[in-house]
């Protein structure tokens, strides 16, 4: 009878402190040249993309990380055309994006095909099919490189939308949480464009999420800091919005309603988004706002964060 | 090196889904006739206090915790005088209440007196002294107990705070989740009186939350669910606020400060709770709403939830 | 750099004592009709064969726990021309088994083809291709099954071996360690043949690995117990060997070598059997021989053993 | 019911492989001048000592331990008088030692006045208060420091016993496992002495029991390597006997058998050691000598195993 639970996922948070979910079933198990990434079915959380030891999000509740990441910058801006995506290698980021009417061109840069390919054959309950839409385009390339060549094309985007791995040292992602790239995505997106980025955990990591604010704030005019919890990220997740111009913690309650209407096509299809959860999402408690109102130096090329 | 992770607290969520943290500290580990009972230092969230396997705050965020559960009941209220709490051995609910103003008896009513002399003994942090206070009675009885022979004897009470273990099949709270003890509360806090109650938690065990919901919602006019992210409890934790009047939900942003300045001693000293922080918690997402919209049966006193 | 460690095979000796391996390669992970089967490289054994999660062998030491249930019974009856094993899905049984170069037939029953087939595909430094013997006929039946009709069809051997998953209730293998079944057994090998089963672990189920022994007491004139420590199965390993005629635990050092050297094809490639290793693994401490001295009622098909 | 199992003592062999055992009582949880130390109450094997999270002994086997450890040696003596233990907090080597008719006077010395103070108080069924013997002198102090000054003053030890804590750099016992450090046992047992060590273990850490196997060859004539399996250390546990002239291997178990009687107060009363287990013990399976066959640096004051 106790044979049963033999195998276990435990996502280390901290080398004393980890959580542990039984594998229920082996989708794929393999090694890219980027990374290790395996699909899993773990307890509670359901089948789950995992990259180096990490759960990249669950089919228990990617609903909640994706509906977060993407629409409050989507409604916050108001009209999106054009939306670069950078990482998602899961594909429901874009599906996100692509539920606004407005969206005529979105561009997904990913570094690794391996993971694209292994969501393609296994994870079709997240990108439901959206690489196929005509609006998308597909580039696998360092997100890092992509911004500096298309700032250099002189590429313009209403929205810039970073679903990344965490910053790590001689990570993937280390020069995508910089002072330096940010000052690159502010010139794709000019004076009316949103940029937002996940930005880890302000429950597990509030250090690198204080610190991931401080460096937006070095440069852009605004920069609005929201959260919400995910189960399967193991705490809070924190996301940052910047923009020149755009505040989205200011709109109103029936402003994000009416917006949410006016702008997705099927409003009734979101599952965790709505003008509550907005209000929800920006409240920050007062333990949180004091986390983030010390300054902080920035995350630089030279000086990374985490 | 290698040996010095060699003891570790697992909180299981359910046979097949853990917590693991490092035990840095043991002050306590007792039998009470009731309960086990331990009193250690985990990483990441410190000292805390362990009834049956389970965390039942730490030092590092039972401020959230106990604000949370506390103050929006006190605030809704308006001008709480007498205030019952049930359960709350570590004195930190006690502390809570006590920063009011306007309260001139907090009756606190535990079932153990070891986790008491225990809290006395190893959580000065927590209760900070607060047994002491003269407006304070400390009674050692079953809490169901307590309230029948409050409602015989015709108290009542302007506030009744349940910061009691979960509800468990045969376990010491078995009793103080179901419709019948909401009936005798009722009585208690008559028609102008609040009542919240610690809920369990909306991510881990969704379906007693909302059962809890309809619990209350079978006995008061006005059930205000709120919840917020506790990390020692790994996930978000759940309250319920019930009235027959007193609506907390519809309070305004301005209205709570307003509140809070006028009836908290030192409003600075609140760790947590300020009016964003009221409006975020009672800012439910779209997924905690729809979980709650389905009416389910009540916890009774024959058929008792969990 | 602590995300490494996050996949773990743990087997449970009990619930409340398990063993934690690192899975570091997967290379099948699947549900046949009749178990769970696995074949997964973990930290310190290596690749290894997971059935119900448990391991059944290691490439790290394999060989000790093959060489030690196979080469004893074939030594002690002197010559063997007929082997049956039943089980041992791996292929190295009877590996051990046609190293005896009186060997002319062995059969191999199997319950599992699913087994066998991924031993075939996963398993190659198991098996050494022995499965394409010409002396070896491969049966996938029931073992009691084939025990009752091969008796039935008055079929004899020198050697039986039993090298099963472990007695379970409701478990493939719980009719192989019974009276009635070693009843059979008895009738198969005649008064010369040699039986040998394994019989779990005198370190972690001693009152199992015990009352096996005093079953085989109730239906054979000679039992040999034996034993020795097999890493991938946590703990001390326990066998029986069992005969009307043949004692072999009385075998002296010089004669076991003698056999040795005149039975095996090239005595060098042996890695764990040698006189001294023999002379070891009759040589029970005092505790085991005082374990097994009091006697217990045999395990019977209405009353099996675990 | 599940949150049963909350407290958990983990033993890494390697970062990637532990063995977990549930923590059932509490006795002592201390932190001494040189280590961490527990007493502690664990699944399956009990009572036991734990140094920097590693089990010292448990009550369900420190019989096989510590009869391991000394008769051996002291049957090969054959008449031992005076002995020296190093180390062995817990009082079990001592205890051992004062089977022996002929022991005049044990000297033991530890390091850590902490330990042995623990083990008077909650390890009465180790010790049996063999503290108190009038052969017995107890000193506390660096186990090499005191072989350095007794060589300078001429002490003689018919048997000396090293019941360390095993070689780890910067460890308390790092000089205790050197040629220099044997080269003065040497002197204190002169030419018909014995030595024994306790030596980790050959399943766990076969390069260090090698190693050290080699080391004691460079220094004595005569080295005879054994082992036994004890749970508690979870695999084999490795012995190295050493002396000028004395081959504990060489003894057949009738000699063995005829020493117990005459040397030990009351034989029946050993509960794993006798003649069989003797031979067991030193019946070294075929890869154990295959791994002590190949030849080693020795470990030296300036560069220590492990």
């Amino acid at each position: 009878m106790y044979f049963k639970n033999w195998s276990w996922f435990i996502e280390w948070l901290t080398p004393e402190e980890g959580v542990m979910r039984r594998i229920n079933r082996v989708y794929a198990w393999e090694r890219t040249p980027y990374q290790d990434v395996a699909v899993l079915e773990l307890a509670r959380i359901g089948k789950c993309l995992v990259i180096d030891g990490r759960v990249q999000s669950s089919l228990s509740d990617e609903f909640i990380y994706h509906e977060a990441l993407v629409h409050p910058a989507m409604i916050a801006h108001g009209n999106p055309r054009s939306v670069l995506v950078l990482g998602g290698g899961e594909g429901a980021t874009l599906r996100e994006v692509l539920r606004h009417r407005s969206v005529e061109r979105a561009v997904m840069v990913d570094l690794d095909p391996g993971v694209v390919e292994l969501s393609k054959k296994y994870l079709e309950e997240w990108h439901q099919g959206c690489f196929a839409d005509q609006r998308v385009t597909l580039v696998y390339m360092d997100g890092r490189k992509y911004v500096e060549e298309a700032v250099a094309r002189g590429e313009q985007y209403d929205v810039v939308i970073a679903d990344l791995v965490d910053p790590a040292e001689g990570g993937p992602a280390q020069r995508l949480y910089t002072v330096e790239f940010y000052e690159l995505v502010k010139k794709l997106i000019g004076s009316s464009g949103v940029f937002v980025t996940q930005a880890t955990s302000p429950s597990t990591y509030p250090d690198i999420y204080a610190r991931l604010y401080w460096t937006l704030r070095r440069v852009f005019k605004k920069v609005s800091p929201y959260y919400t919890y995910v189960q399967s990220f193991n705490g809070l997740w924190g996301f940052l919005l910047a923009s020149e111009t755009v505040d989205a913690s200011g709109l109103s309650a029936t402003e994000v309603d009416e917006r949410i209407k006016n702008s997705i096509y099927s409003p009734a299809s979101l599952r965790f988004y709505d003008a509550s959860t907005h209000q929800g999402m920006f409240s920050l408690p007062k333990h949180i706002k004091k986390l983030l109102a010390r300054q902080l130096p920035p995350s630089t090329d030279s000086d990374t964060v985490a």
